[in-house]
């Protein structure tokens, strides 16, 4: 799937099938993240997979949003450094995690952003040393519903380009 | 270009040639930053796209290692609520960036991602309200050396997957 449609055609998915994901499919969607730019080429990330389903079921409830994790194949934590040594890491993280999500709608698998809001319980599940840190894990899997893959963009989903988009200085002055 | 083989074939540029981007291609590249998925779907950004010299100068002079936007063909200043806000803003503005980049990188345009350290001349410069903030912009043209589009990866670029990559809990137990 060429870059543009992915972007284009993406939604966010929390309700996924039974079908599992293959190891070689877990590589192929982490080496997307790997591969990342980064701040100084930091790469200021971990990444945590999990299928194991009481696993799974324990890190939805560190979130209060994160319901969707429980029903998800696959999950990946994502633990960085503290985001308040730079404003970089939660930036970096964000860029792998958006290559991480790209690569798998092209493989037919859909995604959803989880925050964790009790990063402590989170640690103790999932065992990274006390310098880490975690605030977010995906969700992924094939889709409930595969018509998920090919859904229309709803109607005002996004802003306005002429709202968030401003030319040579704010409020479109130069344009 | 498919996204694995964009994310596996993308290099940071920093060289650029006089090439121009026309509108269109801004418009494409800011369209795939207003398509990323964010926190409740706040899409907490604005873009200033800047293509005058000048002012892609004046911006290159708000940070230390941003001068490849005096070169760059399109600056993309990247504007956001405050970061301490909530985490995810900073997160979500790097799944933006990715995008942009990304698609882009589909059109044969390279980019580089800026630290804005004086981000109050960032503001005077860009005209931006007080309630905003800065932190990132992204130089983008096509590449001075073409070649930078088929570029091999240069070894160690990145951790290798075992380094970075757990299954189940930290430290690979449960593999």
């Amino acid at each position: 799937m060429e870059v543009h449609e992915a972007i284009r055609t993406k939604r966010a998915v929390r309700k996924f099938s039974e079908q599992a994901i293959s190891d070689e499919i877990v590589h192929r969607i982490v080496n997307a993240g790997r591969r990342a730019q980064s701040a100084k080429n930091m790469q200021p990330w971990h990444f945590i997979a999990l299928r194991d389903k009481a696993r799974l079921k324990a890190l939805s409830e560190c979130g209060t949003f994160a319901g969707h994790l429980a029903g998800a194949a696959l999950g990946i934590a994502i633990v960085t450094v503290h985001p308040d040594v730079r404003w970089s890491i939660m930036f970096d993280a964000g860029q792998a995690a958006a290559y991480m999500q790209l690569e798998a709608w092209e493989m037919g698998i859909g995604s959803c952003m989880a925050t964790i809001y009790e990063p402590d319980k989170a640690r103790e599940l999932l065992g990274f040393p006390d310098d880490l840190h975690i605030r977010a894990a995906i969700s992924f899997g094939y889709p409930a519903d595969s018509a998920a893959l090919a859904a229309a963009q709803k109607k005002g989903g996004r802003s306005a380009m002429d709202e968030m988009l401003h030319w040579e200085r704010w409020k479109g002055e130069g344009e």
